[in-house]
């Protein structure tokens, strides 16, 4: 039996592409409840008041939106040099990048569906400033009710045209574990839902249905509990946000949902719960159908638009 | 930098000892709301209709309550050996025993504070009859809303009468992480809370206040969310149950938490939520006092059964 | 100015006419969560746990589903006899009957939509048997866990062809209070939503699309709060009912709502919240639209069913 | 049989007075999460942003903290009038106030347990001004996340030394009902609640501990759900407002409760839930005990303060 690889550690940060910077970085703070850190080199960094690392979006100006990359980190040094070799061994093309606002030293690459990401190891704890520190020690900072208060990034989801090898990329060179997948009927895998440790997934991989590769579906922040998701939804209405989809659950995950697009035209996810992942043998669970009313767990359609839209938006 | 070692995976199981089988077994089931697997040899085996393990509780009669032993899951086979090696290192006595209800062989010893525990590998996964299982087939088997509908374990508190000294032996041998402590000034360590992977806490060790060793302080189960706590607690009092203390949010892991103890004595808790550690490099916190409302995030006061009555009851 | 009437106090009871006499009630008790009471005549009938009268739901042996009639209590023998002599004074045919399990004497009369309606003072307080007390003296016994556990009957929603007419025999003859309504541009009034005191809704009147009268769209029973919705989300879908629409939040009333259908079709919701009033002189809320997403407050279309299918069916 | 009474509509406002006005009103606004509307004459006048009147609560700067009055609105103008002959009858001195803002004229008296209160009919509604208009035309304005978001006025609970005589005359003079009193073995009433239409109270009167008249206990707010009062106490400890008692479950009217001390001493509370009563026969519950964890419904203790402490402070 081959062991499970507990190499990396989390989801460490995502960077979105934006055409209308002014107006993504406004919605990211004012109705998403996102923190600004700081803004360097075109580039805004965020943060949500749960986060432990001092940045955790990077928001970047571009001409169209899409997703820039993604970081994971890796759970030590050593975790990082043993995954840049696996890389290597598998002939994957990467580079040694200096660092960023919040981390160091990364190893950057794209996965075979054309996303970008990276591996580092070295991060930036937040610290609170004097008066946005918690008086909970164990908390990064106060909570934030601005806007839906996302707290704390989650999880990421990736379009590939080949479901089945992208995980098989990423289980065999990162150590991502495969939780769920749906194969629906005489046709070919539709989605995989992959973890490092206990959670449900902190990465999605969902076929595309064009021809373009390397595009986003969407990113997601967590926050405590379903009326927290209930409230967003009330929020984001009241401040003239359109739900694109929720709240409602996930079936796969079991996860508490709503999306949004923000203005450049990324989705966003506000996520609650979710299934917990202790058993190291977890065996993957294997949807068939995506027929009666189990794409949501309750029934709920999906919309078209969660099918057919994604960034960068093909012309 | 020494790595972190991810070997073990989860609590697995507890064993409790009670002088009143039948009461603590109706309570467990009626109350608690765990679902009886079998009976045997003068034990009965239960679950939580979320735990994906065939049975998470072993119920033993005995001339007294207290814990029995606590059973951990390695995460492979090569880590169960490696554990083992590590405990044999340290001068550790233990011994390799067949299995039981629900797993494999295991090898049995004693932590320094006196508590037995064992860790294996080899768990049986349970499989729901017809008619309980769920819709969702990411789910062991449809939910209980009978009595408080416990879920899945979550966690065990033990007694120590030297809190660092176990934790450094559960760190060292088995790879628990220190997440949080509390050292109150001018004292020796009063508390530690540890966990496995992304846990606020698997094991919590607290001060034992009496000469007696081995001691449990309490099991928790979990539930999904902070509402199922409140819910808790009305049924508790529906039942006859008397609440020893809560609801109320723990300020160390900041569970929202309720306690009663079952007939039999032992102290029992229905946990929700609960901080989520991603950073392989957590630093843990530190607490440095128990006043000022700190004991618990929300200043309630902690009843003095609280930090005096454990099991077995000291005479 | 017209002084407020405050001489009806709530919705006391329904009679729902099904062709599957026990599947209904199985569903109505096991999966609904109600309790039944007795048995006579052809028909069941049933309370919530929460209801203080002996009974608030009565199901009848028919051959086709449908709306038996509806039972509304007045505050004082008084008020009783002046709401007779309204409704004599408009020419309203009505006769008195002696009374049913639950309540005395009441006078039976058609409303202009063809609901058979009825309007009584005398009612019959439960008393729980011992064992179902609840440990609080102010609820009128314990809460039943079992299926969705529907609490308290809440409100009724019958069709009718005429809205604004109907409404107006409502407030005229019985003091229903004009809520909010809805008259979407250059149509009809779509629908009106009346209460008695402080509720958002006790009876909703809808238009009826099909030339049938006297037809039920809805009966609702309430639960404590959201999370008891999305609770019973999971409920309906582990025991095999289906969901038509929800969980979502209404617009008008703003209630947090899920609707099913029990065996023999009628429509049942399951509702929390909704808006308070309590403004002597609340002026009536007027929306004008069902589009952009303001059907739902958060947006979430409304199936073609809710709006084709109610009891009776028409062939 | 007697009629009820249906004359009052809801409690309108009260008025708080502090000796440390400014910081009395920055806690109301920042940290309460009131909305100021005006200040006037040395008060401030506040809403929550559920209200639909103007404003529901006046801060007045004074030497100590304490009760200016409370407020309650009339069903009609008619009602106004019988309810002002009704206290005349009585032999109630009182007076005709031309009004104050946000109602107009009013009749002021002092009730026997000292406290002044004035009932009025002419409200003014509130209108939101563009931009923080609700997109629900039913909500009056878009819903406030700062601070603990204190939604509605709920309800007021005043001292008396004779709780039976008091509850007698705001029954029959103003046609409050009774629907829970506490009278513990061998002792006089020690608490009444009292509601006008379908909440478990609108005002509580408890028994007054010490020789001083005129004391208000406590003023409470209403928000949605219980988890918002569990967000509460999180933003209370945050901002460095200290928790009093709670959040736990009341036993009389269920209500769901946490209490702070504003900066000039009055007690205030957020409150969510209690029962709701439809009855119009509702028979008062008798509680004959405050022993056995029935002073809460899951036996929290109640602190020294909650009894001892009122505003004005007994020098």
């Amino acid at each position: 039996m081959t062991e499970p690889l507990y190499e990396l550690a989390h989801l460490g940060h995502a960077e979105l592409l934006t055409p209308v910077y002014d107006q993504s970085l406004a919605f990211l703070i004012e109705v998403y409840g996102l923190t600004l850190v700081t803004e360097s080199g075109g580039s805004a960094y965020l943060r949500g008041w749960g986060d432990h690392d001092l940045t955790t979006l990077k928001l970047t100006s571009a001409d169209h939106a899409g997703l820039g990359h993604v970081g994971w980190r890796a759970v030590s040094p050593q975790a990082l040099e043993r995954r840049v070799a696996a890389l290597q061994e598998r002939g994957v093309a990467g580079d040694w990048i200096d660092g960023d606002v919040g981390h160091g030293k990364a190893y950057t690459f794209r996965v075979p569906s054309g996303q970008r990401m990276e591996i580092y190891y070295e991060s930036e704890k937040y610290q609170a400033p004097a008066g946005q520190q918690s008086y909970l020690p164990n908390q990064p900072q106060t909570s934030v009710g601005r806007g839906v208060g996302a707290a704390r990034i989650d999880h990421i989801n990736v379009l590939a045209h080949d479901v089945v090898s992208v995980r098989g990329f990423m289980s065999e060179t990162l150590g991502f574990k495969l939780r769920e997948h749906l194969v629906p009927p005489g046709q070919d895998e539709a989605g995989a839902w992959m973890s490092l440790m206990n959670k449900a997934h902190d990465l999605a991989i969902t076929r595309e249905p064009t021809t373009t590769a390397g595009r986003l579906h969407h990113l997601a922040y967590a926050v405590e509990n379903r009326e927290d998701v209930l409230r967003a939804a009330d929020v984001f209405c009241e401040l003239g946000a359109s739900i694109e989809f929720g709240p409602a659950k996930h079936s796969r995950t079991q996860g508490f949902f709503l999306y949004v697009l923000e203005p450049g035209g990324n989705r966003i996810e506000v996520f609650s719960g979710g299934i917990h992942i202790f058993a190291p043998d977890w065996e993957p669970v294997l949807w068939t159908t995506e027929g009666q009313g189990r794409s949501t767990a309750w029934g709920l359609d999906v919309p078209v638009t969660f099918h057919s839209h994604a960034t960068p938006v093909v012309p």
